[in-house]
């Protein structure tokens, strides 16, 4: 595997001068995971914490149940993950990739686009935490400061696992959703239970990251950007509460405010 | 099909106290693509330009290779594309998925992640275009101010075609490929050649979407963003010159400087 960023000879213009400066680049690599022999997914990713996210993406899409149907896994230095599973959830191969339709308007009212996620996403209708604005803000602060060291490079999603004290585990990657798969691989792998607990992220909050927030068993996700309708409509069907815009001391609550202490 | 945006009732906390407000909201709409019957893929993105999205994409992914190749297609209103094409690119469907291996390090030399980017991404050695860094701002500034519309509702990314005396044509998604399709689809449709255009993009050059560029015919992108080092890798091998972190007018030169008129 590369290092996280590298150097690299780039031509900078500023106050009309160009000059050879060294910058630094975050770094991607393409990670091909094999299942049972088999090709089964290649993903683009900043190259660390390779083993967590295949064991989160694995159970978040619904090929795994538990860390333990995974017998063996291994990297190899050529970016392939060699995956033994001792057993494949029947239901994952009969709806790979299958839309979720509804007898309603094709669209689930349930807000899931494919039927592997109604299966996955955790309701999360009781409340084990409650927190209030400030300790909003002062979880955003916390986790925009440990991303602190890859801004200069640009770009890159940062994904923290809190609790209302602070963070618990913090990730980073160049592809939106493996920040989370990079979560809760380790939760699994480790036996961290992540009831109560808060998912705060660098980055717009779209229906695909919601449903991550669910499968991971998250009922809160902060955003210091925005939410989207559909994910708002998955977050209300699902019992997550979503709070965005995170900025300069205000924030808008968008679904399930009965976790958030307001004045 | 939905609108772009629609207003929602959210709970807004500032200077301590909260209040009810009404917000806008993008929306996010899946579409599932059936080619010949039978289902081929399902995309979420912003509902607009969504048969120039179907269109752009079947071309990036190498499925058709001209637009002539569609026979047919219908939008339905549950958001299921149906597409009836004379001719499948028979390489297509040998290729789909595999990963790109050469003999070197398991990840291809080229920057190629995928055996279908080895098809379609087009090598751009030739010059056809040279622009000053003025030129690059003022682009940028242009793709900026068109996309201020959506700027409220946050995190919607936004792609443009020009040339070096502006905008040609602007797109906006939810999801950063969708709006390169968008612009792609347009141009296929009705015959515009992309020969010595730019692409300005408001998000970060990763390899995808350096490899979109690619395809479309582009030989240039620029960002008020970051490049990835794997996107600089095919920035390279295809001969794309890519122009970053565009601020303030100042910018990063990291590829192919050939370009751009420096001092």
């Amino acid at each position: 595997m590369k290092d996280v960023q590298m150097k690299r000879s780039v031509i900078r213009f500023e106050n009309g001068k160009a000059e050879q400066v060294e910058d630094h680049i975050v770094t991607e690599q393409p990670v091909t995971v094999k299942i049972n022999g088999e090709e089964f997914v290649t993903m683009v990713c900043t190259p660390e914490y390779i083993e967590d996210m295949v064991i989160g993406y694995l159970a978040s899409e619904g090929v795994i149940r538990r860390y333990e149907d995974i017998r063996y896994l291994r990297i190899d230095d050529e970016g392939f993950v060699h995956v033994e599973l001792s057993h494949i959830n029947p239901f994952f191969q009969k709806l790979q990739n299958k839309r979720y339709v509804t007898s309603c308007c094709g669209m689930s009212r349930q807000g899931f686009v494919f039927a592997n996620d109604a299966l996955t996403a955790k309701k999360m209708h009781d409340i084990h935490i409650r927190i209030t604005p400030d300790e909003c803000f002062s979880l955003m602060s916390a986790m925009q400061k440990e991303a602190a060291v890859f801004q200069r490079t640009g770009g890159v999603h940062n994904a923290a696992l809190c609790d209302e004290s602070g963070i618990l585990l913090s990730r980073m990657d160049i592809g939106r959703h493996n920040a989370l798969d990079k979560l809760y691989g380790h939760c699994l792998k480790n036996g961290l239970s992540t009831k109560g607990k808060i998912i705060v992220f660098s980055g717009r909050i779209s229906s695909e990251i919601l449903l991550k927030v669910a499968k991971i068993g998250c009922e809160m996700v902060l955003s210091k950007s925005a939410p989207t309708e559909f994910a708002l409509q998955s977050a209300e069907e699902l019992g997550i509460t979503t709070v965005g815009f995170i900025r300069n001391g205000s924030m808008n609550v968008y679904t399930c405010p009965e976790r958030i202490i307001l004045p």
